[in-house]
């Protein structure tokens, strides 16, 4: 890449949203943008979501597939107290490890409910089983811990809490250079600089460039997105292509 | 299923959302949740959502897989006139089928922009590529058409867009018993009513039954939801859980 620093380590993940509530529709999901642009900001390329039911069934089948093909796996959703939540199990089952309540999990919980004056009952202490092997994600928010096994990270549904556990997390998570990228907007429809554009796709062929076509009160236009990991080239491509727009 | 009309038949569905940018977070996706509410109310059970990146191998992949397993696959996603609109090509090649310029699909780009007087370019011509043996689904927002080939429906990812593309293949679907649910709202942390909801789950094993957690002003609530296609036993569930949480 020219101007770069040779060889790049890409870091790459998926992330499994787990939950018959989006899939009836019932719930729209917040965490995919999140996490998404989170691991963008960091340097983690995430290249692919799947969204699976409540099934134990679906959700070791994803596990297995992804975590295999991708640096990290983050899941979300099913993490809770209540008999639908089987997150727990079914990534330990895809491990081919046990699970009990894991005795740091418990006292977290314990101190979490203590503060509060409530007791940790047999359906909070579910929160507490943990497969073996697996290290605990901090949860500020809400006390019951998320958890990390090899390279999946296994998250709360809840936005907050999602986002909480994200935070606790990175620091160790390897990630590589972040991917640059500018936008340019473009007050016409994407099939008026479709050639053009594709000429500068051609000439820079280095730096990914994609046309993201929307509605402006009711007319299209578009905003291109130049990415590379190198920031003289991707100016110099920005350059180019906003001179032959004209822009 | 106790009053129920006997073997019922679920059509299943998955989508397939493609684009870079929901990956990189540049772009939050609003189809999801609407193509997920929509397939819900008419009956069809969506099982699958995977979200892969502007890659042929990848979209491949993932359209086997998912036409394979579900009565219907939904795509959303590059289908405009740019470079790296590639899923047209994507979908020929998963079927193994040739892709050119469509007559119909081109006559109705013609009548499109002859309407708007602007010319039909080449760039304007690629969004006439269909696969063969596909049928069109017409675009009444911007002329270039989504199709369907066998059981995969593909739209655009404009929003706007696919939702009258969606609109307009729904009479060809076939559909099954939409599923019903009533919600229940409480406003006690799910860890509370753990037990009872269980217990409640064993009893109405018919009755699907989720919790659904939250954040209500910081404090946290849940939405119980329970589902059934049979409307009565929705409601003794219903009513048998309300009493024991004393609703």
């Amino acid at each position: 890449m020219a101007g770069g620093s040779g060889e790049e380590r890409i870091v790459t993940a998926a992330l499994l949203v787990i939950g018959d509530e989006i899939l009836s529709g019932r719930t729209e999901d917040k965490n995919i943008a999140a996490i998404a642009r989170h691991l963008n900001e960091i340097g983690i390329r995430l290249r692919e979501v799947r969204v699976v039911p409540d099934d134990e069934g679906e959700i070791v089948a994803a596990v297995n597939a992804l975590r295999a093909r991708f640096a990290y796996l983050f899941t979300t959703g099913g993490i809770g107290p209540t008999h639908d939540d089987i997150t727990a199990d079914s990534i330990a089952k895809a491990f081919g490890v046990t699970i009990d309540v894991d005795p740091k999990a418990k006292s977290l919980l314990l101190e979490h409910y203590r503060r509060r004056g409530v007791d940790l009952t047999p359906a909070r202490l579910r929160m507490a089983r943990i497969p073996a092997g697996a290290s605990l994600i901090e949860n500020p928010v809400s006390g019951a811990p998320g958890f990390r096994i090899g390279n999946v990270i296994v998250m709360a549904g809840v936005p907050s809490i999602m986002r909480a556990m994200l935070e606790a997390v990175t620091p160790e998570l390897e990630t590589g250079r972040p991917l640059l990228s500018v936008t340019i907007a473009v007050d016409r429809p994407e099939s008026e600089i479709a050639d053009a554009f594709a000429a500068q796709q051609r000439r820079f062929a280095d730096v990914a460039m994609g046309s993201y076509p929307r509605l402006a009160n009711g007319r299209p236009v578009a905003d291109l997105v130049l990415r590379s990991l190198d920031a003289e080239r991707l100016e110099e491509a920005a350059a180019a292509l906003r001179e032959v727009l004209g822009l």
